[in-house]
Parts: structure tokens; sequence; C-alpha cells
């Protein structure tokens, strides 16, 4: 294997990629009735031609620019590293990614710039994992436990979670990460669908999917809702009866209530045995969601997708906000700050059920919910990792599911290559319109 | 006076404002060492040639630019309304003005986009203001409760204040409200001020500087701290040696702080008897400014000026997490979204001293406080606004301190309105190293 010190950023590209989602209503929910899946895409070149950081930072639609422009301005910074410098000065040079004090104004450590930051992070353990010539999950989980914890910012964090509380977690779990690794490997983990339970889809196209769903072998499957409490329990019902008591059902409310009105809204769906209620209020409402959670018991709250930054998640896991905590590959500072998520999750011993869907999201967290599984909380948990059926044709090396279960990805790197033909055919030509 | 309905907005224009400050070290903290002042400034042209809607987004500088893009791309929304629209259709616009699901996915509710609906808001405001030829404080003032309470948008909020509890609080404070006008018209607010206590300064430039803030009329300065708890030490002490108990300090650590950390830092400062500690953390950790005030009382925790909206404060509020509420013309969504949170506070007992500084935020934000004091919380509330004596020069109606005391602004409208000289002067011409 070449030295990693020979290897080196030289170039940096971006760019612009949309879906016309909008049009087949995919992705529709209650907050989000017509979406654009988009993706602000990022590729770090290096002096070898094939050797390359990808990432992305998932959008639905306008503004996409926007958040390609704050990426830019971003990954400049790590133009001319090289590899063992990304390696050795790793928390360094994320830490410099959120330093620039007139960029952190328009957060603070959450919004445009922060996913800008964490799409840099992304590509450069991307292209860690592919000069190691390993998948993501598996290089994270290979690395030594305190290589792991000196990656992590414990800025803000360390009432929730500090060093020595992290390593130790890492250490617990060493001894049995080579029988996890192969485990993982022989039976994926589990995966649950969203693509049933679109609102914008009737009845009977609903049924209709879930019925192909069941039949593909997946075990759990989400429903939005949030819209018209008559149409979730009539929509609730449908399922129960044609799908029985042994499906495992979780809706999906994306922030449509109030705290009252979801204490109120959920306690009338008790009777459909749901998995969990995923974004009954504002994802920044940390106080909410643990009145919520205590009112509705023993329905689990899950949350995390819109999650601002790790310190979202600390106060969700303090207050007993969440039962369930959905990182997202795109949303936080990328891999340095979901590390630090998923281990604070194992110290509450909270579950990761990651958000999935999108552009390419599937492609991404499988890595973090597979070095969870080897590295960190191992098999014993409620794991479900979304999956949805949506765009994975763009992509390189697309998730492959069997029998309802995620098989651990197999090609270096965290997955987010696009094809190049997709990425030209779908390359957005910024309207006058949009610009005013 | 014209009929509202004549009054149509035919245009926008935004300028890339940015003031050289961190050449001087004006406005340098713990967290922000050379901030650029800037301004993301609009301005909406109606067919009455000398009548425009004036707003502005402060930042400290990079970046000014995609927030301008941001209010571009919301502005154009108000395009064409009249004011008879603005006014009577008030809420549902501002709600328009939120409604883009695809924006919203790049916060929600908080950072770029929020802060452009915040912009387009503050320029309607004064737009109406203007053309009923009044201030904006004394325009809000003089609205019946009722049509106050309907622009208000309770969505995540009801928990924290309902539109029952709003309309009550306005119409409790509805007697004494000509007789506050008057009181406020020839009293003024009292202000304090910062401009002696920025961490770039030397210990013989901060006592020149706090001697003559005294002499002016100050009776309360702010000193930022947090850097080094010894520094901290030293300058208070030197402080309170040269000026005596009878001076208010508060202190102002811009985020510096984790949650223990704070808790230490701050209890070894209270034999300085301070009369705030602003800023001890991260402004999103809610919780964790909970704990912090808690553990240092009686010293009060202030906060508000970056929390990304009413939710944040609202969470602050139920928790007991801030003793004084700091609210920001520019951070939030603008009059609408700020009324709401004023009123939150004085629901909880806590009061208001606003944030300024900036570049104009003392002139926007002193209508805010005026409102408070005539119209909700009176003259009885602790209450200093925040005065930094920097780039008034550039405002056509520049805010007038007189003893210490904010005087009551005269000139219709909001004040965001710049000289259109210091425009031309200071707008910006995006770098091409800024831009990759």
């Amino acid at each position: 294997m070449t030295n990693l010190s020979e290897i080196k950023i030289t170039g940096i590209q971006t760019f612009d990629v949309r879906f016309p989602t909008s049009k087949s209503l995919d992705g529709s929910d209650a907050m989000n009735p017509d979406p654009d899946y988009s993706a602000a895409y990022l590729t770090l070149q290096t002096n070898f031609l094939h050797l390359q950081g990808v990432s992305l930072v998932f959008t639905i639609g306008r503004g996409n620019d926007l958040q390609l422009s704050a990426i830019e301005r971003l990954a400049i910074k790590v133009k001319g590293l090289t590899l063992d410098q990304i390696f050795n000065d790793n928390l360094k040079i994320y830490m410099d990614l959120g330093s620039d004090s007139q960029y952190r104004w328009l957060g603070p450590e959450y919004g445009i710039f922060h996913m800008a930051r964490g799409a840099v992070s992304n590509a450069l353990w991307d292209l860690l994992a592919k000069a190691n010539q390993k998948p993501l999950w598996r290089y994270l989980a290979e690395l030594e436990p305190k290589e792991l914890v000196n990656v992590i910012d414990f800025s803000y964090l360390e009432d929730g979670l500090n060093a020595d509380e992290a390593l130790e977690i890492l250490e617990l779990a060493r001894d049995s990460k080579q029988v996890n690794i192969s485990r993982a490997i022989s039976e994926g983990l589990p995966a649950y669908t969203t693509s049933p339970g679109w609102l914008g889809y009737d009845d009977q196209k609903m049924l209709q999917l879930t019925r192909k769903a069941v039949e593909d072998g997946f075990k759990l499957i989400k429903f939005k809702c949030g819209l018209s409490l008559k149409d979730d329990r009539r929509r609730l019902s449908l399922v129960r009866e044609k799908f029985g008591k042994e499906l495992l059902v979780a809706v999906d409310a994306n922030q449509k209530w109030g705290v009252d009105e979801a204490i109120d809204w959920i306690n009338e769906l008790k009777e459909f045995d749901l998995s969990w209620v995923e974004e009954p209020t504002h994802p920044e409402d940390v106080v909410g969601h643990s009145q919520i959670a205590a009112a509705v018991a023993p329905t689990p709250i899950a949350t995390g997708e819109m999650a601002g930054s790790r310190i979202t998640f600390k106060q969700l896991l303090k207050l007993d906000g969440q039962a369930i905590v959905q990182i997202d590959a795109t949303r936080v500072g990328g891999v340095n700050e979901n590390l630090a998520i998923v281990l604070m999750a194992r110290k509450f011993k909270k579950p990761i059920c990651p958000h999935a869907g999108g552009v390419g999201l599937c492609e991404m967290v499988q890595h973090l919910a597979f070095f969870d599984a080897v590295a960190v909380s191992g098999f014993k948990n409620l794991r479900y990792i979304e999956f949805v059926d949506h765009l994975h044709e763009h992509f390189k090396y697309p998730v492959e599911i069997q029998n309802g279960c995620y098989q651990a990805p197999k090609n270096p790197g965290m997955n987010a290559d696009m094809k190049e033909s997709s990425v030209s055919r779908y390359t957005h030509n910024l309207d006058k319109k949009e610009m005013l």
C-alpha cells in the first residue's frame, strides 16, 4: 500500500445535484409536501488519479447552492493536506473547519456551515478508509479506542460524555470486536422501510407497498402521520387489520405538533402498539420532547435526524427525551461528531436507529450503524436502519438489502460516490427566478 | 395621510455592507477575535419615492453574502403587496416567509433562512410604522392588544405562551400605556455599555474607557471575560478598586465554557457581585444553562443574543435557565417573533435587557425595549439596553444617548436606515479567494 504521506489533496470539486422527486410525491410528509431530493456534492481530488474523498450534504432542493457554497469555503482549508496529516492531526483539522468565528456567527455549530463542516469531515474519513482499502465501518472499528477518542471534540459535551467515559465504552467492547465483525458480515443489520408510508400515497398504494415490503423481509415499517388524526387512525387500522400484530409499526410526524397536541395525538394512537413515534415536535425542543416522552409512556419517542448538533443529542439524552437515537450522516459535523453521538447514546443505553433515505443517506449512515454494532453497543440492542428504495441507482456502490437486512458494505470508503453520468445529468442550473 | 391600500412594494434592493472592524479589535471577545461588523442590508421600495422598508441582518463578516442571498430569496415573496395587505394579512405573510419547506430543511426555524425571514419581517414593520409616521415602538404600543396577538405565530410555543395569555398580558398593561409613553419620552431607558470591556484592550485602555463611561452617566458596564480566570479576576479587581461598589458590573463569556467549567469559573467571580454573567455556554444548551443558573445562584445568568428562535427562549424560561432575557433585533424572525418573546418573558417575570452593538442593532432593538416598557412590563423591572458606541455615524437616525439613557426614538420606522454614502462606500466586493 502507498505510504499515507505520499497521498495529498490536490483539488476540490463541487456539484449542485438535484433530482426532481417532487413530481412523483416520493418523500412527501406532513412538513415536506414537495421535496426535490438533492445533494450538495463534494469531491476531494488527490495526486492519485483514482483516489478521491467524496461526500455530500442532503437537502430537499432550493438552497442546495447555498449549502454548496458553504462547503466550498470550508473545503479549501484541507487542500494540500497529506493523508498522514489527516490521520495524525485529525481533531486539529476538524476544529479548524469550525474555527472561523465569522462563519460560526451564522450558526453557531448548527445549520448550513455546520453541515458544510460535516461534509468535509465525511470526505476526509472517506479518503482515509479508501486509502486503507476498507469500508469505513470496518476502518473505524479497527482503530484503537484511543485513536477514536482523540478525534472527538468534547466541547459543550463533557456533562454528557467525557473522554474517559468514551474510552471506557470502547475498551469494554474491544474483546468482542472481531466476533462482531464476523457476525455483521454474515448476518447484516435489520433495516426498516418508509417506502410504503408517504402521505402522498392513497390507501391502496400504501397497502400494496406494505405487502411488498413484508414479502421482501422487512419486520418494521414506518408510516408518515400527523396531518389528520382520522386519516392516521384509518391507515394504521388498515395496516393492523391486513398484517396483524407481528409487523412492527412506527409512525413519523415530521415535527408537525406542539407539545400538548403531540401528547393528545400520540395517546390516541396507543392501541396500535407503535414501535416508536418520530419527530413529534420541533427537533430543538428538548424540553418538549422530554415532556412528551413522559406523558405518552410506554410509547417510545424517536428523534435526531434534524437535531443540529451533539449538543441537542446531549440534552435529549440527559432529559430522557428520546428512547431511540436517530443519527443522520450529513446533518451534524460528520464522522467526528457522529462518533461522539454514538458513544453518548451507548452511555445512556439508548439504541441507534439511523435516519436514511434522501440521497445517499443509506449508503453513508450504514457505516455508522455497523461501527456501532461491532465496536460500541454490540448486537443486543434494538437496531433498525431506515431504508428507502429511491435513487440508489445513481450511486457507484449502492446499499445491498437482503431479506430485510442491510448487508455489511464491502467497498472501501463511506460510499457516497455517485456515478459520473448521474452527477452530470442532474447537475442543477440555477434559475434566474431562484436568485431573484 | 395616504391610504394604505395605495402604497405598494414595487422593488427590492440588497447590499453586502462590511466594515473592517477587525483592524482595530473593536468587538473582540473570547469567541470572536476578529469580527468585521457587517450588515446584510435590505430595502423594499414602494411606489412612493421616499418611502421604503429597511432592515438588515447583522453578521461579523465572511458569509454576509450568503445571508444576503437568503434574504433576497424570501424578500421576493413580498413584492407587489400593498400596505393594507401587510397590515391585515400580517401573520399569513409572515408564515408564508417560513413556509418553503425546501429552505426550512436548512434550519429548521433557525440559522440563515430564519434570520432572512426576520429581515423581511422587520422591513415590513418598518414600512408600516413609517407609513403611519410613527417610530416603531410607538406604532406597536398603540396597536390594539388583539391586533398584536394576531401577528404572533404560536406554533411550538403554546406550552410556554398561548394566545389567551398573550392577550391578557397586553390587556393588563393597557391602562398605563399613555402614562408610560409620556414617561418613556421624558426619561428614556437606561443603557449599559460594553465599549470599555473588549478583550483586545489592555488594562489602561479599559480603565480609561470605564472612567469615561461613568462620567457619561452609565450605571452598568459589561466586560468580556472567559479567556483566562486570572485575567478576569485582575480586570474585575481593578474595576472594583477604581470605581467602588456602586458601579453595576456584568461580564460576558460569549459561550466560552462547558457546563461544569462555567459553574466553577462563575463561582470564582462571586466576590465581584456581578449583575449578570452572560452566555456562559452554547446558546442552544438550555439544559446546561438551567444547571449553571442553579449552581451559581444568586448570580444571574443572561443569554439570548444567539438563541436561534422563540423555541430556545421558551425552554430557557421553562427551565429557569435565564434570569435576564437578551433579545436581539436580527437573530430571530423579526418583530413578529420578538413580540412573542417579549410577552413570554413577561409571563415568566424575567426582564428584557436587549443585546445591541454590532451594526444598527442599537438603532433597531431600542424599539422593542421601549415597546416592552410602555405596553408590556412597565417601568418596574430592571431594564438596561446594551450600547456600544461604534458605527452609528453610518445611520440616518442614530440612537441618542443622554446621561446613560437611550432617548425615545422619534423618527418614523425601526431606524435601520443607513446613509447612502456609507452603503456605497462599504459595499463589499466578493473576493475570489473567499469564493474558492
